[in-house]
């Protein structure tokens, strides 16, 4: 789809190429995964300052991943590009809520790290704790997530104490009010930034550029 | 089977090297996949002027097929041919009814354009929506999907809104009659072509060279 | 095995060197499949005219098959060598009847010749009818095939309308008369050849050169 | 993460990239294995002494990763790094006795030494006696077992008698008293080290150094 | 291990090397199988004169097998080195009886043999006939099994009628006359070895030296 448009924006703005694919049409009892449809050569031919790719923590497909943007990270760094790393924790031992669980999320950035992300894309969480262990040391310690700061400050220590880039999605289409409170947790926690997808998009011209606005005013302390 | 007659044609009509080939005698419980049997190689040798691919979106070999048509794609663009993807979305969970979904069958077309398709083979499809969340949609926006000619034009919009090539076919032999009138309908929504194949070669010659001219008539707008 | 005789042999006769090889221990509920082991370039130390492969198409192994001979056909052809195709339909599907049914035996062959065969090697079939739609097709056409000349004579056809080299096997061990009697319906039918092995390894030396001498007489018309 | 830190700590202390890597959200089905994720490139890079893998060898992944760690070994050796090989014997057949049996453990040693390991990393064993065939060699033989140390000594011996560098793992966080008896077994059974994460990254600082401290005494035969 | 002792060694006594490798904590329901961990450069850099290699023809791993040893055998021999096939029909199918068939064991050794193996080594087996068509023949063409030395002639000529050298192993640790009987009937029934293992190296270095000896002066003709 970068192709589509590449002479309009090159320059203009910095885009990343997103290197794997889902596909909604996979039976359901597949383990979650993606296809390899570009390269790094394609994310050069196209003028990116970055290769995006998903990893799926949860998954009985995720080693097989985890291997693929590996080898794809260092290709890329090796030729002047970043990698940013989408790390959704579905898959098959993961509840609905543990897709979304504070420990779960944080492990699910510390493996993008690992990885050698240097942007981390994930999930804002809900305070629910999934794996047992992890639930014990959150109460032996007691680690503040009641609140939506308090889960984005542990996701960033997740990722080498606040070293990476993080940023976080908020998942389905909500009311503008809601995205802005979600973005001041974020700016709160010490995130760096909002994922806005369909938000923006499914939003007539003038007023999502109106959101956008505002969501920059907020980041910059303004909101 | 190309190589048989290369040297008659060559030159006379451009030609399409299918690089993935299926086989009828596989058991029915095995995912549906195709074996790749040819390459840009061949396809240069031959004098074609493209490489054509079948993936199967709703197989649980999708993905796989995904990652091999994005490869050979780049090979061949690399080296000056087109790609032809055909993209049927058969596979385990869709019903008979589902493979020709108008939601199913545009997700198709979008899957093969964002896979770097220059030419999008689809089928023909009917009002009929599979998928509950898109289903969703389409009645929220009241997309017409009532004629055959909205259902082309929807299919058309899926793939990067028109800027993609794309052609229908019918599946059955069937009569003349029905033939214009797809064409008809392929015209009016916006499509390119008609995928003619059982219905000319199992013809008379002479009936056969009929039946196309008149079709080319009617993309032509005099019929 | 050819190593151990190639330098009595080289240039005296033309050698095929199988480059897949079955194993009688699999066991039985594994799909059918070879293994490779050997390479074009042994076929070319040796001093071979061709390479020789068998393929299932019945088999859940049989894509894999195909994209093994497809590329050594392409890598043998490059460097001078014929390939020759054995086509056993053997798999999951198909009942005993089935791999020898007429319509089976046929699509086994264009599959052969699709795949860049350029001698075709398929076993002596029956009048059985084994696929639905194909039955109706044999019927509604009513295509000869009730001796065994016509259903060479049809798979004949199936190869590009013969344009390929076609040699036919009978299986088991069988009495001289009916080797004959399978090379006078073989020739009649348009085939080029009979494939003998136990036919004539298990005969006395004298009585298996008096055989395939009266086999050369019939493929030549006198007999 | 070496990464991070790499800068700081070059040429000061020799360093192991890990190049395989666990994932905790794996469904417990799943066969026991780890995704490579780091290279010997990586580990030059970085200027690391060695790199580091885990092998599992009661999973069936097990030989895969032996063929991992045989490659990488080899590349690692012809470019000047040494290999330290993590034995786990986790796996399908084994039970929690098992996995710390005296009999796996020092097989475990045995395949890491087979594997080309420099330094073979295993954990501290029970003398229970899993394999129904080691348990009546052990018997019949009268091997010492009953104290950690005669444990110690007969890994010592499994790893080709031994000339191999040994270091023992404890496992879950503990007391340091008990840090330092296993320190004193190690040391009397003829064993290199202890390896120490969560015992000491858990401390305070100054209680981790001291411990450290005491440690080292304790190897050097004072204490 | 070689490299252990290599530099002792080397030039004194012909060395092998095994280049795939058993693991005896496999799960028992996993087809029998074993990992690449050497390469013929290690078999050279360590100045051997051989590879050997393991297959299990009668497991669902054997084609993979199979077809690593083809390319392995190829890379040796046009480096200098002869390859020795271990052939144990282990595997799914087989009874504990099979394994030691005498059909199925001359089976194994004629695949060891078109597999290329310069040297064969295979288990001494009974007269048990395993497989009912091969039964039929040996009592229909009355071939001699009656005694262990025709049973190693029989072997013998299933590898290219005697072309190939085959020695042969009698499995667990036993007596010194049981051993010496064994050498006889190998060296009558035209073999040209047998592996000695556990035999010797669980004896008394004298005991060991003396019995070796002893066998030699068997297979001279000699005792």
């Amino acid at each position: 789809m970068l192709e589509a448009g590449a002479d309009t924006f090159a320059g203009a703005i910095p885009t990343i190429l997103k290197v794997n694919s889902a596909n909604a049409l996979l039976p359901d009892e597949m383990p979650k995964h993606q296809a390899i449809t570009a390269s790094v050569d394609d994310a050069l031919r196209l003028g990116c300052a970055a290769i995006g790719f998903t990893i799926y923590p949860g998954s009985s497909a995720s080693l097989e991943m985890f291997e693929e943007v590996a080898a794809m990270r260092a290709e890329a760094a090796a030729r002047g590009l970043a990698t940013v790393i989408w790390s959704y924790p579905r898959g098959e031992t993961l509840s609905k809520d543990g897709e979304t669980a504070m420990d779960v999320t944080a492990y699910a950035a510390q493996i993008a790290a690992l990885l050698g992300a240097h942007i981390i894309k994930i999930k804002l969480c809900t305070d629910h704790l999934e794996q047992k262990e992890a639930k014990k040391v959150f109460q032996d310690k007691s680690i503040a997530i009641a609140t939506q700061a308090d889960r984005v400050a542990e996701c960033v220590r997740s990722a080498f104490n606040g070293r990476r880039i993080m940023v976080f999605s908020g998942g389905a289409a909500k009311g503008e009010n809601a995205v802005f409170d979600d973005a001041r947790a974020i700016r709160d926690g010490g995130g760096n930034g909002s994922i806005i997808g369909r938000n923006s998009f499914q939003r007539k011209r003038e007023d999502a550029l109106a959101m956008l606005a505002k969501l920059v005013e907020i980041y910059k302390g303004r909101g």
